[in-house]
């Protein structure tokens, strides 16, 4: 709250006048007491995570707020929903690496895992595995060490409970299931982790792209596990990733 | 089809009229091939057992209906969606039993059990008690030996896989879940056996009167398992008995 | 159950100790207890059919699971939504059979039928032609007769009607239809077999891809009729193949 | 037309000044056009038909509208949705027949049948009966001919079949049902003539209040059926009698 | 019903036998009390008008099923919903006519207007020609004198009200409207002909494909107006030929 | 902004420290910028109307409102959805008027009527009657003239028509319709002035709660249309308020 | 309302005859009472704006629309839902400027600002783009000054807040928002003028192409907001403009 | 995992033999694995809080569970949806306290607070009072601080930003909004804590129960926010206690 202080000192001392003071405040009222906040929340630790997100923006749109983040000193920065044939166009930038299958490119790096344990990212087919890997690559952007449990759908219970040790040992638990919405329920009720459940949009027939997915979940939240919309991994990792840094 | 037959006999030797033979295809077409077969479905066995659906029917309505029925030496009945208070104005009725739980009354007991094994009625809550009962009840009026699995939601995955054995061992599995549509899943993937899954309207929020559930059920059902209407524990014991007494 | 009971005999008799006998429970805590049972189920009968489900899968991902199938012994294989493109790439496999209008492959050969009876697939319309011939083949790669009963939607009830011996002699019927949800109700009211609706995606206007048909299926199993998700011809064979060898 | 010709007579002859006659048009434009037809329309003939929709209207306001329509020699008047407790209050008005079973009432007698031919009234269960006599009546407060072919679902094709006569002699057929939505469909194949579909509320679970009805109605009617709102059975029988006086 | 009385003679004189007789009755229980129905219902007047639903089917199937007709004597024949791409490779059929707007093909022309009086297609906007062209040229095909009024949307009540002669003077009036719903209710109310009302699914936004425009009318119906499925003018001409051939 | 500036000019002069200056703006950013602007929003013109919403307030709360607004001099207050039991017992209250069939009371007469002209309800039904009331009061309240034009559903066109004048000489339209969605789409054809539609939820059958009469509004609001929430004859009545007083 | 004087006054006067009025005013009853309001209502003040709706039309027939209207001195004319690709076929009329984003062109320039004061577009995202400029450039053509408000959906509010001033000086406010469905209420809550909300169908999951963002605005509207159908940016400005104008 | 390996061990040494052993492993798998966690799950600290869901139990079973807690040492019990008339019943167990607001009672009184920080519950409206007191009381019964911020809907911003101060500081924020979906967005773009968004059912109109902003909270849910099920106040303070006491 420097700035804000800052004025109303020059003000007292004269260097500022009341009108410029008011513009300022009218102008940026929360510069000085929320900017950075809301900085710091969009990228956790100022300097350590800047997000582009990719969807509906064109190649050149993408190119040039990457440069002006580079040029403001955003060393690290996450672009989602990134098609192949975008990323390929935007390769030549030092520091960049795409991850097809999670439609997602990282420049610069992702941050050193520094939360307070585990990210668990457990799904339940190979076609969730997109939205998996936005959720595992996302959390791994932003500081924490993630544990990848796929293909563990409740219809093969045992292979879920082969990973039993995995899944109760972790900080925070992404629960990815498009179909199978039952898999946050079946997870919720092992672990005692927090549970954010993704549901998916794969599916076919009354699966409606995601909507029965989606109730199922809702409906299984009695005991620690919260839902986010549709295909959002993303989402999921950003919530998970502030839980396991909690102090 | 030997009414059929004997008309046409009939016809041949003159003792009935063509007119007449007309009249009685065109009236009562399926009578000899397929009356007794639609009477055998209602009541599996002719005489074993008939239902009446008690829901918008009034007392006296269901009063006499039965009484028609013994008259006609159905000496087995069940009555689904009967009211408590309904009950009470047909206790007098011989043989005439109550399931308050279930809202079914059996009036001349219950047929053998002569099935091919066990029915298993799995439901995840407390709240599904009365959809769990309508269908164990209408098993065992059908003449299936039931075993009860109540209140092993997949929160609780311990007390499902403590009943383990049972869940294996049963020929048919109904699986009863409102907002825990989950269990279908779950048990489908379990058990070897066909497993018929009914969602319940109980529930909140986002149930949506048990939508949620039947969705949920139906995305689930890649492996030996299908689903009746939400509450709809008589249909559900009703094909469970005809799978068990298969042969 | 004989690994799990030589792990502990290992035990007793000091080859396996205490901690490693911990860990193979603790990682495969079902294998000889249910991993046989899952597999029996996924292929009725161990080394008899197993499944793969083609959709969101390359072909490089599916020839390299049926290569992985062959060495282990299995040698029926089902893969189910297989586009045609993708099955000229995979015809060179021995004993590769590519069925278009099912968009089914099927390598091996299927069961000999060994069920109690026949399976009828009954459908509405030409457009239910891909989900009826899923239902169908899938019936018989498991070991089951079938009986095609195309065509019949119920607003040409004579054409149904004329088929009634087949429907009355079928063991299970899978009663397939989109606009046409009516069919499983006229069928359920004519038969004394188990019916398993389908309800398919194809129709136009208020069909809402699939919902009008479900909804009127689940509407009318009021009699020995369960529904499995749209289009899902393999879950409605494979139910109803689990029912024809019920003993 | 004679009110329109006849102003404008006035004005050529100076009885009537160009502003009062550009009054009387602006006023009341359709009175000689149209007026007649919209009466003619809401009474079929003049004087032999007004209608009173009861729902949420008070004793006092129905009974107050039905004595200025007497007055107005409006002779044969038709109240629908009237509750029995509204009706005894009305019961003193001379020629008041209140019907319970449809919640109707008539006052005057209904119009002579002078239709094509009959209408029937086809209704799948005991649940319909409320809404299938509500057509009934209606259609014979306008003057046509009835034949009521009630609880004939279509899980019990051969009582449907049974009155196959009565279904092919109608000339116009009312086709009610709630949960069996299916009824449509197959009168409407069995029958060459026009059919108007009346989903019901009645259901539980998935019927969705009459939503499943509906949707199955709309996707049956490939040839001669339409649908009206969920319950309108006085909307139907309203149409259906139109068609009958088709000339 | 001649047939059926035929082979019941034959019973009685021994030219049949009952065995042969049954089996008659069993395969085709129909064809002489009701398949001419049927047939009669499906083409109006046996050999004027026989239909194709073109989609879905390949070209080829078209062009047997067209041949096969013709062999048998169905001289003028429907195709609808048929491309364009399609109708070029049926085009040397003899007698052929495509019409692309409402994408529909007649071969043999159309029957002779013989009913009551005109057909109005009323629409509301220039996006429903497709479905208003449909059902006009399907009314037309099944001999309909027709009258078109589109672009009438009330929004512009000026211009529907200047074709007022010609709606009040139809006898059957099909009401085509897209977002425009409204439309059903004006002309209901200006009309007292029936009025079948088609909702179409073009539109944006909430028009939901239709379903706005669909429950619109089905709100709408309290006076003479009943409705069929999303875009099916066809079902809607199909019923009005009924309606405009009543005697 | 007087009282940011007087803050600003006191820091200067040393009378606020920069502390408690910026405690002012942390706690109360708006108060000199748009606290009067929410206030005024709220009530129109300070002093001259607030508005009391009564729906889940309990009568003790109510009162304690209504009389901590007398005591800030509020003068004239506005208490919606309110029923008419508790009406009752807040009678006592000096200058309190209920109006039972908006459900609607007003303290201390409502505002002179000040707008540039006057405001239309234009209502569909007799039964959209207390939404209507509810909207002309409300307008009325913040002082503008109305006129009520009732029961002009376009089913019934004429009445409609002969309420031209009315309808094009308002400055502002509120179309209230339930079933009759329709009416916004004519009314908004007619007329040249913005026109709030309100959707009613009164209706039955498919009329789901109003959601088919909003559905229909949103697609005719092509020309000077815009919608409100479903019931919302305040809000409605509330921002043609704000039009009517442009200037 | 001359031409209607002049009719009446012609028949007096002998020069037309009774006949001739009445098909006068049964043909265009409303020509001289409402064609040209409604005229003005299409183009705001008669000559100055016609609208051509695109989408659905083809190059040929919006060019032949375009010379008629340019023939019949209508100068300046709005074509909405324009693809780029038809816009290049046009470009050769004299006058006419494309705008790709709004995907819109104007031909003779727009309507001189006249309006009150300014319309504020607000929109919440880069992706509401498109929406946002068809709602910006319409106000402009229909003779409004706007000023553009884009990318201050709610999650950071402190941008939206640095545009204060702008927000509320604005006599009209059109808050256009996809998934950010927020924005309607919180700009509602900071303005006093009337807010006309936007849904777009941008967005993904559980957005259901704008549904979530209709609901949501549907929800927030209070105090002064009404909401248009999703992505009708025509629609808001045009009932903005509407608004601005008043007098 | 003593018990598991205490079972190896005493097989090792024949004291168990490997039938028993297998017995054990089959019925409880789980119990030294997992029921503790589980467990400890369920009352986040062993022995520190149980809960029982009141709704669908009667007063005799809830005092029977309490009873049996209570021998069995737990000394602190949350139930939930408690009506206050069961409530009277159960006020003379020792500890008992009722929350009429919140419908909830606590026995033993509430953990003392040993969480990381405060949870601040913030909602909407009066009107969401009832499931926010359900979450903060949760909250604190699971032994965390809590800051109530009621009444702050985003119409009124300068409400909420007013209590800015509480919303940064919290470690974990649970928005509650029923209509004002748009809270959670805002509070969500405010604060860099985990935000729990919780829909409520209150509303009218196109509110549909709750789903309109539950679906306007998941399409707000790009950074750090997730959803529970419409009224889940319990839930979200469950997940939001999880999430406080993170070490």
């Amino acid at each position: 709250m420097t700035d804000a202080l800052k004025i109303l000192e020059d003000v007292k001392q004269g260097i500022v006048s009341t009108d410029e003071a008011l513009a300022f405040f009218k102008k940026e009222p929360y510069i000085d007491l929320d900017f950075a906040k809301v900085d710091m929340k969009r990228s956790l630790v100022q300097g350590h995570g800047e997000v582009i997100y990719g969807e509906g923006k064109s190649v050149g749109q993408i190119d040039s707020i990457i440069k002006t983040m580079l040029d403001n000193d955003q060393k690290n920065i996450l672009v989602t929903r990134l098609s192949s044939s975008k990323s390929r166009r935007l390769e030549s930038i030092e520091g960049f690496t795409y991850y097809p299958e999670a439609k997602l490119a990282v420049i610069g790096g992702v941050r050193k895992a520094d939360g307070l344990g585990k990210i668990a990212v457990v799904s339940a087919g190979t076609s969730d595995l997109a939205v998996s890997e936005e959720a595992a690559l996302t959390a791994e952007f932003f500081g924490n060490e993630t544990v990848r449990i796929y293909d563990v759908g409740v219809a093969g219970l045992h292979r879920l409970l082969s990973r039993l040790d995995d899944i109760i040992e972790a900080k925070v638990i992404i629960a990815v299931a498009g179909m199978e919405g039952a898999l946050a329920s079946v997870v919720g009720g092992l672990a005692s982790a927090p549970v954010i459940a993704v549901p998916t949009s794969i599916g076919y027939g009354a699966s409606f792209n995601g909507l029965s997915a989606l109730l199922s979940m809702l409906n299984s939240c009695a005991s620690g596990t919260s839902v986010v919309n549709i295909d959002n991994g993303f989402g999921a990792a950003y919530q998970a990733s502030l839980i396991n840094h909690m102090m």
